[in-house]
């Protein structure tokens, strides 16, 4: 994750989770170690998968004490496999306890995205179809879990509400028409986002096409309505295919001619990877 | 969810995750909508399961505008069913789409969690084992899957690393031995809280009882080993079993005679619940 | 303004404003008013221009006082005359009093820019060229500021950093050429942004184009130059000229046949609009 | 700037900057730059002027990066000319190219202000009037416009209705007396406080004498008024003149007799100074 | 204490200290509370006193819930008696349970200083000596400790570093002389500002004097070495005494001629005013 | 206290306090000192106690400047005697000077706690009953408080309302019976909680025993009826007596055979430990 984001975006966040997590101070190690000690420990995988998180996890420990050492032995997008070593952690035992569990939830979901995601690309392999996220991220974990996205293969759709337009049916009846609502949004917008609409049905494609869209979104059309709104679209616009992809069904989309498709799942289904702190001793 | 911990708590996270979707301006809507219109809109389940959350999805969009009207037609810890109507959701048709996303990915999440504690808990129905969480929870999210895992039907360990002190073999192994770490424990925390010691051999476990724990963490033991400990605590404390419990193997804890079992699996590996909003129109 | 870009954005950006011009009392009304009077106060133009920020002026009360009531007898864009009664506000004197400055502050600023964007953009009228603002505003007012240009009839470039794709000759640098910088972009950003490359040269204009570029932006060129740049892109991306562009020198820019003229004049160097409260009486 | 006016004052409004401008990342350097790369840049004066804010400027680079190293060929108060390089900014590109617009927006109207303030001190120069400022800063910007105007030359108003008292028109109704609001204000306020009050006629003036104001404002007096009232105060109190001073009309106030002219367009009218940054290549 | 105080200062302080009390949830009452219950508790004083901080007080539970409802049968400033009734507060019974003791916390310590304050400035009656406070305040308490001084008869010295100027010996070190120390001070500072400087020889004395200094102050004087310097003054500045003032001290200075004493102890030494919350029942 | 605590606690509320102390800048340190000087410090005790809050007093400095270093000859429990030297700290001038009033706030009243406790606690040697301290702390400073109780020789209570269960009489009148609110409480609560339940007669305390609440407190009963309740109660749950108990009144528990005494006076009434900063000086 690149240092500038962590410091304008994680670095908050991350704090408030250890403060969610210490809320006053952590009795039990504060009970048996009322000392700094030297210690190490090591971050092991449990199970196969895309590793994605490492900076993230590490910061969690630097926040606590900025002597914190962390030796990686693998890089964010690696494939690792059930018991291997992923890193040493060196520094004052305390920090080591109180930082594990909130750097554990951080680096196992976002692992879990990047496993997750890295499965659903390789079904989109030798198509020309981009596999693209979606806004269904959990509150407040956003800037990790695009991230997540980007290193399991996946690219990002837009960020939020601010820096992309998406036309839906509730703008397109509130300003009149897919024509009337794509001339709003090209005068309204800043001019370097690109329009997009999203139709569900030939005649919607054929107006969106008309008004200059720059992508349309073919929502919960069937493969052979998808087909032809590609056809009938001919390169005019680009095309974005979404509605319930996941790992189980997302290869019938391979065959269709659209240039996106976009899964919530790789975000708010994909199961978190397996990863622990294990062999803790002092040195 | 209680009006005092939503001020407290879940206001600031809500408002954080609206500020994470829009950090300008919602262009889409308001290149279409420069006005306030009033409209309605439906919340829908798309599946089966068990409701959580309704009034952190509320709360979304009256922080938007404290004048939108959310009519519930059911309520937290619901079971609903596949195109079940769940509330009307009535004002400025900009907030409707604002808050949409974020109101949902709340919504959708903790129901997701609820749906799966009450499936493993069932499982544990007519023993006298309780069913609990653990403090692997997303980020800055605690406050809402605990309050899901309570709806659900399940019970809450520890809030956080301040309010439960549990020694674990790296706190033992700082204090020198089980009954060290556990006078120690019981002279610095708070004396409102239980001692609770995680144990991994029947010789630790006859140490923690004479030490006067109050609870014993069964860790990683086969269900024979479990059994053994348990005769031999013999009531003198409370027992829990954990370690990679889910919703496929928890059967076999019913007959062990533990007191409680915690389970990671109801925060980490809970799918969404799928639920929607539709049939927005002007009123 | 937008309610909900005032709720997420601007309340935040006004409450702090407060606390910076009362630390901890305002002494001088503290001193003679011990008690709440009602009271009302005009809002009067001092000169001829364009007003901008009438929601925001009115925040800066509401924040104070929920109660304070404010009645306007403009909108934001009307252009209002020296002596023009602009508003009314009534509510507790002391608030009145307290919030005065502040709220002049911002509105003085904001209707300030929306003066100085009409003109300017009248100088472009019955020309195809479009008129933009840059990042060049000021720090923690750029929601403000940006919304004042488009009050003023300008349109917004990209907001920040985040939501847009602007390629410099460092980045092409660090990219190796104009065509490797487009392509990595294309990859990396989320496929709802335009790029935009900077070029300086008419060579860096052909391979911009031929890269796939969407928007070319033709630094520090000479009207002869721009107007070859424009001919050799031929309508395969659009057109944008920058650099000192102020209301003394834009209608060069009038028959170039570009498609967009930034100038950052209309947020650093616009004058404020001179506007007072008077005449304030109990009621 | 003063260090621990920047750590307790300025590090949090430029960190808000920042994240005005990044709200997820740099999209346009994180797509060509995926890692650090160590590189060097030029401040360049791009006109005549008075420099001010250098501190905050290199604060913006390493709040971003505490690492980059900023060596200054100028310092705050020098009078700079056009093409004179000021500093030398060395560190990660991304650092370089990431902060530069915060950085320039900040030192641009810094600079700015100062270079106005500096005019017009000069005007006054040989006179026995201090120049002052006003409270018609920019919001949350307060404590960087009132520095640029003690770097120009001029002095400090109050900071903000909380550190100085200013009895205004509406302040003496609500007491019932010029006599009466001093003597409140005497009453109330921190005995640290002078007490100055606003004033329009003679009588008034002689009434504020009487009631013992430290300070007597001549608000929107003539020359001629203003003499009189001088001379009837007899140094027994200070005045100051205040009323749409700036660099066009103070030379009138030279020879009144005023002990302070105070010019809220030191603050709201100054153009900035251009200055830009250059020739960044690797190192 | 001022509405505008409080929605710019106190709020802030208040949720933050609420959030203290309740870092995840209140247990016991949501426990044995699931849903709202209205009720109505009285407030009433277990000892004499003076009472200050009613609105602070109120709002507490206003914050937790606004439509809590606080009648109060006395006001800030009031010597009240053990046993008498303060105030009723009605509305749910979950909030008045939850907010309890950071009310109570806020209103003892309030109103403890002033009670110790009345009884101190008592003592100074008939005498021509005010009595001042100082910055020995609870850190994150001074908005309320000071108005809780002025509560009791009190006036406050300067609020903190930013707002007064007040030249120590380390201060006049640095200058070079007592002279050349005031001489900066009269030129940085805000001219607003009086400048008081401490000294501790009546040599001193003189110099401040003939600097021109506003208020001097005589820092651990014998009331002899006091006397001679008032006389040696002879009304040029303003007096202030200083050191160590108690209630068991403080008539000594009476008779001394100084203007002003000020005693940290008013605010670091008063102990709190029993009072408490009585016969909550259900209506 | 421990570093963690202070990361995560202590440096916010730090930051506040320093903030709340200098809102603009130190007027004065800066009038008179405009670059850094080095100097150092001396910390003497004013009188005798026991020393609390070294590392707070060390943060505040290190917070305006990491560079300062405080050389400490004392640690956090020791009895200090009036006149010895407790520290060294050196440093940029401005930075002791600007410091200096928020270090020494928070030394004292942490001491002044600690050496309160020392007394209280030394009048129950010799007993088995054990000091605790309650929730009546000052607003934004219990996590400085209650260090402070456990650094005099008490031990802490709950630290606030979300991390122990306290039933009083109103949940037990919501509940209906003392044995439901218990039940009801085992239910809701994590299960690392105690149960405690206050009781005001013989009768509450045969309810509560048998309803199997872990702590009950005896809440102002006579020494006789907490006699005959613990003799009742057998050793069948922990024993807290409560209520009024301070330095003048504690040594009538001594005998009673309660386990715990809980008194507020060590947070709310104990006076503050004078110490001071002296003989400043350039190195």
């Amino acid at each position: 994750m690149n240092e500038i984001t962590m410091k304008m975006q994680a670095d908050e966040l991350i704090l408030m989770a250890l403060k969610e997590d210490i809320t006053s101070e952590d009795v039990s190690t504060n009970a048996v170690m009322p000392n700094a000690r030297k210690g190490t420990v090591e971050l092991i995988a449990k199970e196969d998968g895309v590793i994605a998180g490492l900076q993230v996890y590490a910061r969690v420990f630097t926040l606590l004490d900025e002597n914190t050492e962390i030796k990686f032995h693998c890089k964010d997008g690696n494939e690792v496999k059930k018991g291997q070593l992923l890193a040493n952690v060196t520094g004052d035992i305390r920090v080591l306890l109180s930082g594990e569990r909130v750097a554990l939830n951080y680096l196992q979901r976002m692992s879990g995205i990047a496993t997750y995601t890295r499965e659903v690309s390789k079904l989109l392999e030798g198509s020309s179809v981009t596999l693209l996220d979606t806004r269904k991220t959990t509150p407040n974990c956003r800037v990790f879990e695009k991230y997540a996205v980007r290193v399991g293969g996946g690219s990002n759709h837009r960020y939020n509400l601010s820096d992309g337009v998406l036309l839906k049916d509730n703008h397109i009846g509130a300003a009149g028409s897919v024509a009337k609502a794509v001339a709003m949004a090209k005068e309204y917008a800043p001019f370097v986002r690109k329009i997009e609409v999203e139709v569900e049905t030939l005649e919607q494609v054929r107006e969106a096409v008309e008004a200059g869209a720059d992508i349309i979104m073919l929502d919960n059309m069937s493969p052979e309505q998808m087909k032809e709104a590609v056809k009938l679209i001919g390169g005019r616009a680009e095309t974005e295919c979404s509605g319930n992809v996941t790992r189980e069904n997302i290869e019938r989309i391979r065959e269709i001619g659209v240039d996106y498709v976009s899964s919530g799942a790789l975000t708010h289904s994909a199961p978190i990877l397996d990863i622990s702190m294990k062999n803790l001793h002092a040195v």
